[in-house]
C-alpha cells in the first residue's frame, strides 16, 4: 500500500487469475478505495448507456462455421503499419493512480507485455514521457483532451511526439462532464495529482471534481480542431466520440486519420445508444477510408470478435484492465489481456476463422 | 409541521440536494402522510401506463453529433410570446397541501425563481388568485377541470384572467377518475380543502375521495367547449390529454390554441399508451400550428431533451416537483427543476446543440 | 365450512371487497384446501401459455379519444338475440364444489344477480337442472365435453334443453388433459362427485385425476360432431377452444352457430399462443358470420376493453369468478363481476366510447 | 455407492418420479460430485447461448388444431431406415461415468427400454463394443472425436462398425474446448478413465481437462474428412454442429448422410444463435435430402414438437438424460425419455397431429 494524501493506493506486482472480465469488479472494488472506484466503474444518470453498452452484442449472433480446416488463430494485425499481437488495445483512461501506486507505468508495461497498443490519456497519473518508457518501445498513441489554452495542447502534443507516440486521438465527445452519480455520491475529488498538468498548467488537478477538470478543456470543438493538432503533432489523428455516419464523413472530410466510435464507456451521454449499436453503420460510411477503433462495452472474447465483424479494426478497454493493474500491476494488467485474447481466439477457433481478416469478413446474424 | 385536521404538512424551507428525480420519491415518501402520499404518487390499475411512461423513454436514443463547435448551451424559450428560462413547466396538480403547508403558494414561487412556467389546477389547496401573487410576475396558466355548473367554470376563468394567468388548460382526459388502487388501499379522503371549490361551490372537497370531486366536475367534453371557454376567459386554450393526432386536429379544428399531449401521469386510463410513444405522432399531425405541451413519465435531462426532438415546445411534471415541495417548500422546488435544466443542458452540450431549436431539430434512433 | 370427504369447502355468503381480479388468488389460496386450489388456479407444463394469456394484452394500447362528449358509458349487449348487462361472461369451468359447499349453484346465483351469463360445464359439482334453477330465469348456456357415449351426451343435452340453456359450448381443445404439474405435485383426485358424472354416468368421477375424466370423453372430435349435437340439443353450437382463422372457417362451415376463442386459460396446450394474440386473425376470418366469444388472460377492465376491439362480442373468466365464489358464495360472484364491469366502465368513459358498439369499433395501436 | 479415484458415482437402480425436466438438474445436483456436475451442466463464457437454447423454443408458437378426429398419437419414427418409437434421442455425451457408476452401459439400457436410438460419444466412460451389448440389439450411432492421430480414428471406426453401429456422427464444432467457466472454477479435470482412449490411445484421459482431451483431437476438419470417415466406417455420416445453411449444403455436398443441428448444448461457442433460431433455415436448405437431427435445449414435450415442426427429423437430448442416469441407472434414463414422450404425446393430440408426418407438416406462428 502506497498512501498518497490520505488515499491509499495498492503496489501488486504479480499475475492474476481471471475467471472473467467482469468478475474483475467486485475483486477490484475491495482494494480501490470508495471514491476512486466509484469514479472508475460509473457511468452517467442512471447507467442505461453503460449497461445497454455490454448488452447489445447479444443483439446479434455469431454464426459459427465449421469444416473450416483452420487451426492455431492468429491475432496480430496492425493499425497504421504498426503491427501488433492483439486487436485488443488499451483505451485512454485518466488518473490510474487511483487504481495502483505506480498508475499508468505499470499499465504502459503490462500492455507492452501483451503486445497490444497502449493509449495514454491528457489526465494520467503519469507524464506522457515515463509511460512511454515503461513500454520500452512498444507502440503507443496519445489521448488529448483539447484545451481552451493552445500553449499547454502545444505542449503536450510535442512531448508525445518526441517521446515516441504513434498517433493522437482527440477525444470529441467529453466537452462537459456526464453526469456521474457515483461522483456526487461520493464527493468525488481527485487525491492524486495528473502529471501533465503538474507540468504544462497551473494546477495539477488534484482535490478537484472532473467536472473542474473538463471545464479547463475547450467546450467548443469543431472540424478544424482536426488539422490544426495534426499540424503542431506531424502524427495521425483519430476522432475519439464517434458514434453517427454523418460525424464520422465529417472528420475524415477534415482529415481524421482514424474513427474511433465510443461514448465514453457510458460516462458522458446517457439515453444515447449502445457503440456497438451504431458501429456497424459508422463502418459502412467510413468504408475502408480510414482504421476505426471501437470501445464501450467489451468484456468478452466473442465481443471482441462481434466488433471487428461489424467493422472495427481494433477494440479497446479500460474499465477491465484498471482492475487488472488494481490487483497485479504491470503483470495484471497482462493477465487481463492475455485472458480476453485467449477467450478471442477460442471464439475464432470455434467460428471457423484463422486470421483478423478472416474474422472481419464474418457475417453475424440477427435473430 | 403544520397539523390540518389531523394531516401533517411539512413547513421545509431549504434548498435540497438532488442526486436524481426518481431518488426524490423515497425521501417524500418518509414525510410525506401515507395516504397523501399515495394521492400523489399513484397510477391506476396495475400502474402500467405509469411505468412504461418512463421506460419509453429508452424506445429511442439520442445521437451525439461530436465537432460541433458550440459552447454553453441556451435553456431559454417562449410559448405563446412568453419568455421562460427553461422548456421544464410545472404541470397542473390537485391538492398540494397535501405534501406541503404552504402548498400552491410554494410551488408557485420555487418555479417562479427558476424562470419557469407554472401551472395551477382547479383543485389548487391555494385559490388562483393567491398562488398567482405567490409567483411575482412570472407566468402561470390555469387548468380547468370544467365542471357542470358553468357559473362556477365562468368565476374560476374570471379570477384566472383578472389575476394574470397567460392561458388555460382544459383536461380533457379525467371525466371519471382512472381506478388508483391506492387510494383504495389507503380509503384516501382529501383531508384539506380545495381554495376553488371553498370559493365557487357548496363542499370545499374536504372529506371527498377524488371519484367524488371528478363527479361533481362534467363527463361530457365536447369540442365546443374549448370555443365557449375561449370566448370567457378571453385566453389561449391549450386541450391537455391530447394522444392521437385525430383528437389534436379536432382540437386545432374547434379553435385550440395549443395542444397537451398527456396521459395524466399514468393516473387516468391505464393501458394506453406511454404518453411520449405517440408524442411524434401527434407532433406530425398539429405541424407546428399550434405549440406543443407534453407531460407524463419526464424524470431526466435526457428524456426533456428526447420530448423536444419529438415535436414538444415545453415538457412538464409534476411528481418529483411536488417531492421538492414536500422537502424544501419554494426552494425545494427550484432545487428539483434547477437540477433538472442542468441534467438537460449536460445533454444538450454532449448532444452537440446549442439552443432549444437545436435540440428540437435534432434527430432520435430507434434501436 | 362444509366437509366432504374430508375435503373442507367454504360456505362463506357475502359481497366481498375487491381490489382488483389478481389479489383474489392469493386471498382464495388461503381458503381452498391444497389440491383443489392447484387444480383451478394451474396451468400447463411451465405456465409459459398461462401468464402469456394476460401479459398479452400489453402488446397493444387503446388509444383514448378525449372531446367524445360522452357520459354515462353502457355495458348491456346481446348474443343470440338474449340480452345481458355485461359482455362479461362466466367461463365454463369444473368441479366449482372445490371452491365452495354451493359450487354452481352459488355461482349461477351470482352471475345472474349481475346480469351476465352464466355457462355450466360438463364437469359440475351440482346438475344441469338445479343450476339453471339457481339463475332463477336468467340465461346460461351449457357447455359438453363430448364423451364416447352418446348416450351420455344426449341425456345432457335434453337435460339442457328442458332446463332452459340457450345455447351449447363445445369444448373442442381438451381431447387429452393437458400437462398440468400442480395436480402432479398435489396427486390431485377429485374428491367431490361431479353431478352429471353420478346421474348419468357409471362413476361419479370421485377419486379421479383430470387425466382419467378426460379419458372417457372423445378424443376423436370433428367437424360432423357439430351438427350431430345441434340436431339432438336443438339449440345454437358454439365451438370452444379455437385458435386459428382455419378452424374458425372449419367450424362455421360445419354448422357452428359462434366461435369460442380460447386456450382453456393455458390449462391445456403449452408452448401456443396467448389466447389474445389470435383474437384479432380470428375475428377477421370470421367476419361477423357469428359472434365471438373469448376468453384465457382478463383480469382488468381494458383487458374487456381491448378483446372487445380486437373481434369479442363477449369475453368470459372464470378463475377469478371462482375466488370469488370461495369467498363469498354468490355475493362474491356478484362483487367480482361487478369490480370488473366497474373497470371496464371507467375504461370505457376514458377511452370516449359510450356502447358496446363503439368499444367494437375502437382501434387499438400496437408500439 | 462407487468410489473410484476418490470420485463417488451412484449406483442407483430404479424408475424415477419425473415432474418435468428441468426439476431433475437440482436434484441431480445433490447427487453428483461437484466437478463432475459443473462439468454436465455448465456451459461457456456467461451461458448466453446455453440459456437461449431453451427461451428460444417461445419464439414461435404451436397453433392448435381442434375438430381434427384424432386420437391416440403415435411417436415412432425413422431415421436411415431404422425404426425407432420415439423421435426422442440419446445425444452423444462424454464420461457419463461421472453420474453413474455404469455410464453409458446403464444409458444404453434405459435407452434401449425406451425404444429410442442410443448415440456414444468417443469420449465415453465405457467401450463402444459394450456400451452397445447393453442395448441389447437397439440401434446405436458412435459419435466421433477426430483424433489427429488416424490409426485412433480407424480403431474406433471399425469397433463400432463391427459392434453394430448404424452410423457414425462426426463432431465439428468442438476442434477446441468452449471457454467453460464452471470447469475452470472447480478446477475439473475427469476423475475416471474413458474407455476408448485406454483401448486405443496412450493415457486414458483420467486427471486430465476438458481441454488436453480436446487438444490431442484435430483442430483442422475439412470437408474431406466426411469423405475419409464414410470409406474407414462403412456407414453413413452425420455431421454434427451444422448451424447455417451454407455449412448445412457445404456438408451434403462432401458426402454427408446426415445433418445434425446443434450448438453442443450452449457448451462450446457462446454468442451463437440458439439452436432452435437456425434450425428452420438450416432445414429449408437441406430440403429434405438428408435427414436433420436436432439437440441444443429441448426440455418439453413442446419443444420436440417445435423441432419437428420446423425441420428435425429426430431430437436430441443430454444433460437430463444423464440426470436420469445418476438418480436411476437405466430405468432413470427411461423414466426420462418416457416422461418427455408423454409430455410430447399430448402436445401431439392437443394440437391435433396423429403422426410424426403430421407434426412435421404443422406451421408455427411467430407472434
Amino acid at each position: 500500500m502506497t498512501e498518497t494524501n490520505g488515499y491509499f493506493q495498492n503496489d501488486n506486482e504479480k499475475e492474476i487469475n481471471v475467471l472473467n472480465l467482469q468478475s474483475l469488479e467486485a475483486e477490484a472494488e475491495k482494494i480501490i478505495p470508495k471514491g476512486g472506484f466509484g469514479y472508475i466503474a460509473g457511468g452517467s444518470e442512471d447507467n442505461w448507456t453503460l449497461k445497454e453498452n455490454t448488452e447489445a452484442f447479444n443483439h446479434v449472433q455469431i454464426v459459427p462455421h465449421v469444416l473450416s480446416n483452420v487451426e492455431d488463430p492468429q491475432t496480430d494485425t496492425s493499425i497504421f503499419g504498426i503491427n501488433v499481437k492483439t486487436p485488443i488495445m488499451m483505451s485512454p483512461a485518466a488518473a490510474q493512480g487511483l487504481a495502483h501506486a505506480k498508475g499508468e507505468i505499470d499499465t504502459a508495461a503490462g500492455i507492452a507485455k501483451a503486445g497490444a497498443l497502449m493509449s495514454q490519456s491528457t489526465y494520467s497519473s503519469t507524464s506522457i514521457a515515463d509511460t512511454m518508457k515503461a513500454g520500452n518501445g512498444a507502440p503507443q498513441f496519445f489521448q488529448l483532451y483539447m484545451s481552451k489554452d493552445w500553449n499547454f495542447n502545444e505542449n503536450l502534443l510535442k512531448e508525445a511526439k518526441e517521446a515516441g507516440a504513434k498517433a493522437i486521438i482527440l477525444t470529441s465527445d467529453a466537452t462537459v462532464d456526464g453526469y456521474r452519480e457515483s461522483d456526487v455520491v461520493n464527493d468525488f475529488q481527485f487525491p492524486i495529482p495528473m502529471a501533465n498538468l503538474t507540468k504544462f498548467s497551473e494546477g495539477d488537478g488534484k482535490g478537484k471534481g472532473i467536472g473542474e477538470i473538463y471545464a479547463a478543456a475547450a467546450q467548443k470543438i469543431g472540424p478544424d480542431d482536426i488539422k490544426r493538432i495534426k499540424d503542431i503533432a506531424g502524427l495521425p489523428v483519430i476522432v475519439k466520440g464517434v458514434q453517427s455516419p454523418e460525424d464520422a464523413l465529417l472528420a475524415i472530410g477534415a482529415g481524421a486519420d482514424g474513427i474511433y466510435v465510443s461514448n465514453h464507456g457510458g460516462r458522458q451521454l446517457n439515453g444515447g445508444p449502445a457503440s456497438f449499436d451504431v458501429l456497424s453503420d459508422v463502418a459502412k460510411a467510413v468504408n475502408h477510408r480510414v482504421p476505426i477503433i471501437f470501445d464501450s462495452g467489451i468484456r468478452r472474447g466473442s465481443h471482441v470478435f462481434k466488433a471487428l465483424a461489424s467493422g472495427a479494426d481494433l477494440v479497446a478497454l479500460a474499465r477491465p484492465i484498471i482492475y487488472g493493474l488494481a490487483l497485479g500491476g504491470a503483470d495484471g494488467v497482462y493477465s487481463v489481456v492475455e485472458h480476453l485474447n485467449d477467450e478471442f481466439k477460442t471464439t475464432m477457433q470455434l467460428a471457423g476463422t484463422k486470421t483478423i481478416e478472416d474474422v472481419k469478413n464474418s457475417k453475424l446474424l440477427k435473430k
